[in-house]
């Protein structure tokens, strides 16, 4: 099964290719597959929702590999999370949590037995010396429990569920892609279940978006739409251009959504 | 068999690791390797272009999956294209016919048949709806004629194909390397046939180059210089410095041959 | 076993790919793992550097291949180097001899026998052309023997070995990470060797850094500090922050330790 790995240690860096010198070692089976590596330096929002854009794709039992961790040798708990599906490895701080939203979770474990890890572990590079490994261990078989004891919680970033009031939706944008396209964090199930008025309207930045297409071809050239996107994620872009650009937008923006009372 | 993939999604955005997840679920036992995924966005002919420069090292029926599309979801055609070597899946934008005029065509197949394709079948990302699970079933051995009906023609770029006249060739920059080296369209079999004189005189941006090098080293440094690249086609280039800074030369610009008469 | 590939081509153009279609062709069976191919273009420290700081968590056996060839088509010599872990294949300028110093050498030996190269052989891209071949060949189980000629030596880079007098030890920062930190030629070791005083202290660009702590959370935010990195080289950092940028740091400035006497 592959091992399917998302960082912000840049390619620029031999730091990944570390990693997988560690995976090749101990699961020299197992095919390696990069989600990215350049995440934003410490970005765990922009993280989070690549991973949440990707990992559904993959072939079940595969083992994800998280880090984006400014809190690396500090006392963050480092997790291995089983649901239905998939397992995910990486620090706890937010980073896992908006796949982890979307899936049945099975067992939560804190990674505290180091007899998986490398010798000597480094305080800096739990990359190499902790999710690694355990990953690789994992792949190969290795029960969950063996690698520390079950907790009953993992670590929610807020960035990632929108605010529901009577009066009103409150989404914000979680990021941009390569195309200038804003990806927000409300999901095309949250909002049928939440907003049911048969048009949509959004305030964003000052403006007002109505309507939603369902083709980028569907958008006149030059005018911000709103558009569900390749994970069902409501998005606003501009045909052939950039909507981030176009209306300035920026990370943490807030979409309005006013319901119908 | 393994199956290649290029595309101008960039490797910040986790689209590409989409279109592995889809790869590594239904061809689980291809090799998937990357030519690039940093082509300019919607640039068709540096698409083009860097496909042409890589595929013909690669293992007979390797599949080739290439996505520069910025007409997805509009009415270009979606294309399979079977060579006497290799097979090439793509939009059917001319991104795949410098590497096609290269090779003999066995058939060409229109994607209609979305019975292969991923439900529910996005709008903004056929690359993993529809190119990713095409390449991999194509690569477990379905018989392309499965897909849907044949073509007669695939869609041609014009950047591709040099001017030839009675008095002169006129080829174009298609591109520049990381090391700024420009890449024409003049393929040394092209001028082979059509430039019978000794000595090669180019006109580009407002110079004179003459004569070919065969090595980087042959050429005094600070002077740019004419080569046949690894790929056969003419480069301009300049020892240990960029020749596209040089020359400030910019893609499409034109190269002109004077030809004895 | 894994061939690792390491290059200054950038992933933009799809030189990597190409190389990477030559190996799936020639050892289809070997696993292809990317170290980094956007090392500074020419720049044989930074390529060094990178390949000595992950190549250690590889399986025995792996290839590597790293290039980075100011001198492609000149006089340099290409190489083999057989370790008693690993293969190293390159161009014999010094890239290779950071991690060659760190490994017990068993046979060095020219590439010169030219019947294992691709034919027509470029003389601009020696990646594709010579030592993608090799190595896949290598890969495949061929005897180093076979490639060409036993050497007795192989070109070191002075910029990876401190220098040390009586009275001080001169190391100098060989390169950044994509977090900032500045990374030196002083290894752990070394230190241990010839560094005996409890307390240690580095004048650096103009200001004096002194102790060392053990992990990033240990320091106060907003004050650069020293620590061995992941890869046991004396690191200047800054807790979620840019040393680099602090300081302006450059690469090759030199940092020196007082000895007692």
């Amino acid at each position: 099964m592959p091992i399917a790995l998302l960082s912000d240690f840049g390619l620029r860096d031999s730091y990944v290719g570390a990693m997988k010198g560690v995976l090749a070692r101990l699961a020299p089976s197992a095919t390696l597959i990069d989600l990215t590596h350049e995440i934003a330096p410490f970005d765990i929002v922009e993280g989070g929702l690549k991973l949440f854009q990707a990992y559904s794709q993959f072939p079940r039992k595969t083992v994800f590999v998280a880090v984006v961790d400014p809190g690396v040798g500090g006392s963050r708990r480092a997790i291995l999370v089983e649901t239905e599906d998939y397992y995910f490895v990486g620090p706890d701080n937010g980073l896992l949590s908006m796949a982890l939203a979307d899936q049945k979770i099975r067992r939560i474990v804190e990674l505290k037995n180091d007899a998986y890890f490398l010798k000597p572990t480094s305080s800096t590079f739990h990359g190499r010396d902790i999710f690694a490994p355990v990953a690789a261990q994992l792949s190969q078989g290795l029960d969950p429990q063996a690698f520390g004891p079950e907790l009953s919680a993992y670590q929610r970033h807020p960035a990632f569920v929108p605010e529901l009031s009577q009066r009103e939706i409150r989404g914000q944008i979680l990021g941009f892609d390569r195309f200038g396209s804003a990806i927000s964090n409300l999901h095309r199930h949250f909002l049928a279940r939440h907003h049911q008025s048969p048009e949509l309207r959004v305030e964003v930045a000052g403006v007002t978006l109505e309507g939603l297409k369902s083709h980028y071809s569907e958008a006149p050239p030059g005018r911000p739409f709103l558009i569900f996107g390749s994970s069902q994620l409501l998005e606003i872009s501009l045909n052939q251009g950039s909507a981030q650009a176009a209306l300035q937008l920026s990370r943490g923006e807030s979409l309005r959504i006013t319901l119908d009372t």
